[in-house]
């Protein structure tokens, strides 16, 4: 093959490797199959990146960010062989490839589909409740998001080089901030291209991300407050990195994700004919084969019952015996190389350090290789060890081998099983195989503090469970102590790191101007037509309209209850109602309300509002008694477009007494058609 | 009066000083007032709180953690006349000592009080929504927060010797996480009367929190991945204490609260007679003089359209001409000393770089005094410096004088005073005095960033707004870059630093188990008893009936219409309903759905279900035609202690149709009797 001379991106530009290029060899063959390096102007980076990259992402609203990554995920879906191809050097089977391009390109399906959803088509993301500072309602506070305005530095693992930088990049530009990306060199030929294609894929704005593939040089010495710094690797680097006086100095976040020893254990309530016992071994096996167990999250630790021990040794090693290994590229190859010479070299010499505590029930210095001139190549057995005594034992819960290598070890009752899981120090995820919901809520008490995902798997979820070692895209992957204590993904979670979170303070109009939503005491404009008659480009935030009043009368609620059968006694029982707590007396339907409320402010002819789609936060805040009248105000409180042509408008309600009090609140939900186009 | 020899408290026993105890002066006469020091075994106080005061907590509730929060603040409140006493020591006339002493206790309460209302009466938190991860709903994900299994040390400022404590404190007892608190040696006085009183409330159980007032010895090099630290103070320490190797290399948590140069903004639109100039010079006086300026939220930098400098100078300088300094024990003092000598040192120094950029526009080396023996009391006047190119000047923007000191400087327009509030570098709070919405907006969109609170104030919220520089116990307190990067409070959000945030994934009896409520896909229980007789003690998680059938015919649907008044067309015009991108003809109200449910599973008996007190999350999922029949389901989803005789009962819905598929989902919400006691 033709060798690979990689280029960075930088300031717009690509960049050659230049003279002082590091070598890179394959996997497979150990032969020198390219080059990565090169000298970059930083300061040039940074100032491409703070000044046209960030300030044009967050001049799009969330809406706008998510469209442009699916639009970028679309690019790389059709393109995505190329990839497979390349992962071919770094030892990687199909199976393994896919769990890195497709992982990588399904993060940014997934996190553009969830902030459509749940993101405003705005560039300020409201967070949590409005809160009320005086008695008056006139002084309120609340929250809000707003993106971090400088560069996101992301230093990236060679073990996943696309869904690594993907996972990463995704909430970063969704959060409206820049990315400069540095994978390892290791496997970097396959992030240069996925970069390749994102650069020309167009789908976001000059600036929004560049690529060294050489050195950082002195990039953290020249971070300012508003950037940010995302590292996965190892706790040395890690160290090393967040020593960085500047960093420090400057209190630029730094999030790590790095060493963890993650746990599996078996329930004691699972039997070795079990359908939890079987499923226990089939991820155990996945989990150390898989990427030759080179996964952050892959299973280190097994932790199982003391009589269930030699069972599963036996089981596992079945199993592990079927695995053929050797060049990805041969059919019938189920485990594939380490990336690098170098990382065998430490997977073995970390298997030595496991083998003084534990007791190697399965593996061997010289597996079969399948393929032609793989002897240089980065090939190790997967080994099985037996740790006896995991309370004595230090290295066995310290050393992560980052390959095919895990311990099985026993425990005496769920509380050492507990304990054992958490001398990790803290991990990216362990896992569960129990049947007893019993027994997942006091692993998940006991032990949750020191993990960052818990997976449990049982006969109920287990062809539908995704598997102990995915990260996903909407839940959080990181882990507390020596996993590094970061956090990243979780859905909107994620996203939030690259922003920055703001108290603000203010009268109604003043946090509504912010916001943008309607927010109770805010300016309303009386509206000249009936709101439902105007479409969703034309509703305007404040736009409203008071309708009733309407007496609810004793003749109503019979009829009522009569009508739907509710004949709760607070509505039909004199005494009963006088009796209790909250009411004096017979009192309307909350229902009835509801529907009254809907008779008043509905306009009933066709028209852009199409349909009402649900309702939330009602809150029945006084008792309506016979007699009574009631009014409504209708208030367009938000609007979310759906990316269809009809969007989701949320309307203030509120209902009050003769007395003008509220009787009831609530937010309303319809869909209303967009201006014709 | 008689020298204070200040002890500690370290695992469950009061300690003496000691022989390297350090001296302690009245920030009033310079007197030798107080000793505090000696050594202690930190080992010890780690293994206490570890061992005994963090799993104590953890073993309470939420709920019971409140309530003990709510005690203590309740003891602290009917004692604190003796904090203001030995406040006078520190320098802080009354209202200093209030906002001390009275916002600290407040914080509890609110906290307290927010935690009863919004989180399970539980040792378990769910963090926002059900992710489902499979599509047939039999694997699903959530998170969940639980406590951090160490201790917590909180390294505290000496200008809150009481707020600051109880500030953290609370968050971090809430959380389930014991404490050792050290104060500063200033004022370590009032902090160790406090935590006298603390110890004898009983209000907590032994362990829960520890105080050193010496130095911290080895302490931070003894911490692990479940301990956490939080710091308030300057800039130097906050570096030197998170450079910690041992904190670094096991990822303990470190936030920090340091240095700020919080800005005020004058709104381009206020004219110098709008009730916003006033206002504005008002707050700028406050922020200036309370505490004698010894406020990390202190107004540093004031902030005017170039057009209304003189007058603000003129207008503050005249406001300030008015502050009678001196000791606060004399009836009539507005503004005390500095909280040391040391401190006042430190004043004059910085007040004297931001001299070399900006003029002294009102100040004087010798201010009048009151009092007596206040010679050699640690005493400043206000200084207003003006800074008239503040774009050329670098020190006003990184120059904290912490104390009675602020530079007023021109902008030119709303982006320029923008750039101007963000070369702070980042700050705990910025304010901006306007009437214009608009312009509330601009600031946010480019200042939030750098911020951790905005104040918005004008003529519509200045009686009740809070103040620029009250952090507030519901909104967050902290700030990036040079404020430290950290946040605490904002309600819960400050307790969740205290706990760790874990994705779980499992079988929906998984997921329901861990979270204790009722999931979609769990188990059910069939009610042997309809729900709504049950109280609130006896009702399970999980515990349901099912209701109906009930037909919905053409007569039903136009009955409802003609009585409530309800005629939207997707009911009464089938050929609109038809042509609607969401019906294939007329569907009945989702109202009447609602309230044919309620007829379907409601007891008519006075029982102690008691009252429907609102409904959450309602959507509409399928249209319901003429002749189709729905059955109802009601499941018990969650329940709320309130604190009363009554508890609030969720209960999952779901209408469904006669092809079994749901129409409507929501959650009701009920009040329900406790068991009679």
């Amino acid at each position: 093959m033709t060798m690979m001379e990689l280029r960075s991106f930088a300031a717009g530009k690509w960049v050659d490797a230049g003279d002082s290029a590091r070598d890179i060899h394959s996997a497979v063959t150990g032969a020198l199959i390219g080059r990565a390096g090169g000298s970059l102007d930083f300061a040039a980076m940074l100032d491409h990146g703070r000044g046209t990259g960030s300030p044009a992402l967050r001049a799009m609203t969330f809406h706008q960010r998510a469209a442009a990554l699916k639009a970028l995920a679309l690019y790389l879906s059709e393109r995505k062989d190329r990839l497979y191809e390349l992962s071919l050097h770094a030892g990687s089977t199909r199976g393994d490839a896919m769990i890195d391009v497709d992982g990588g390109i399904g993060t940014l399906f997934a996190l553009a589909s969830k902030a459509r959803r749940t993101l405003p088509d705005d560039v300020v993301m409201a967070d949590g409740d409005l809160e009320i500072l005086s008695r008056d309602g006139s002084f309120l506070g609340h929250h809000i998001y707003t993106p971090r305005q400088g560069v996101a530095v992301h230093i990236n693992a060679f073990n996943f080089p696309v869904w690594g930088m993907l996972e990463k990049l995704g909430p970063t530009l969704l959060g409206g901030m820049s990315a400069i990306v540095k994978p390892a060199t290791a496997t970097a030929y396959i992030t240069e291209a996925c970069f390749q294609m994102m650069v020309k894929s167009g789908a976001f704005p000059e600036g929004s991300f560049q690529l060294i593939t050489g050195g950082t040089g002195d990039l953290l010495d020249r971070l300012g407050p508003s950037d940010f710094v995302s590292f996965t690797g190892s706790a040395d680097t890690a160290l090393m990195l967040r020593s960085n006086k500047n960093l420090m100095a400057r209190s630029v976040p730094f999030i790590a994700e790095q060493d963890s020893l993650n746990a599996s254990v078996l329930g004691p309530d699972v039997t070795a004919d079990a359908p939890e016992f079987a499923l226990f071994v089939k991820e155990v096996v996945r989990e150390m084969t898989a990427k030759a167990g080179q996964k952050c999250t892959a299973i280190r630790r097994i932790i199982a019952p003391q009589t269930m021990v030699d069972a599963v040794i036996e089981a596992v090693s079945a199993k592990l015996a079927k695995t053929t290994i050797g060049d990805p590229a041969v059919e019938g190859v189920r485990m594939g190389a380490l990336a690098s010479a170098s990382q065998k070299k430490d997977v073995l010499e970390k298997a030595a350090i496991i083998g003084s505590e534990a007791e190697r029930v399965f593996g061997t210095d010289t597996p079969e290789l399948q393929g032609e001139g793989v002897e240089d190549g980065a090939f190790v057995s997967p080994m099985l060890f037996h740790c006896a005594d995991p309370d004595a034992a230090v290295k066995v819960h310290e050393t992560e081998a980052f390959g095919p290598v895990s311990t099985i070890m026993p425990y005496r009752d769920l509380d050492h099983a507990v304990g054992l899981m958490n001398r990790g120090q803290g991990s990216l995820v362990a896992s569960l195989i129990t049947h007893d919901p019993r027994v997942a809520r006091t692993v998940a008490v006991g032990a949750a503090a020191w993990h960052g995902r818990i997976y449990i798997n049982d006969r109920d979820s287990m062809k539908s469970a995704t598997g102990h070692g995915s990260p996903l895209p909407l839940l959080v992957h990181g882990g507390p102590g020596r996993a590094g204590g970061g956090e990243e993904l979780g859905g909107m979670r994620g996203v939030k790191h690259y922003m920055q979170r703001t108290a603000i303070q203010g009268s109604p109009d003043m946090i509504a101007a912010i916001i943008g939503q309607y927010v109770p005491g805010a300016a309303k404009t009386e509206a000249t037509a009936h709101p439902f008659t105007k479409t969703f480009d034309d509703l305007r935030i404040g736009e409203s309209i008071t309708a009733g009043p309407r007496t609810i009368t004793r003749e109503d609620v019979e009829h009522f209850a009569e009508f739907t059968g509710d004949n709760f006694y607070a509505h039909m029982d004199e005494e009963a109602a006088k009796a209790s707590p909250f009411f004096d007396g017979r009192v309307a339907h909350g229902y009835l309300l509801l529907a009254f409320a809907a008779g008043l402010f509905v306009q009933p002819d066709p028209g852009p509002t199409l349909a009402n789609t649900g309702l939330s936060g009602l809150r029945f805040t006084k008792p309506v008694y016979f007699g009574e009248a009631i009014s409504v105000s209708l208030t367009v409180k938000e609007k979310r477009p759906t990316g269809k042509d009809y969007g989701e408008v949320l309307w203030d309600v509120a209902i009050t007494d003769g007395e003008g009090e509220q009787v009831a609140g609530y937010t309303l939900h319809t869909m209303n058609a967009l201006n014709a186009t």
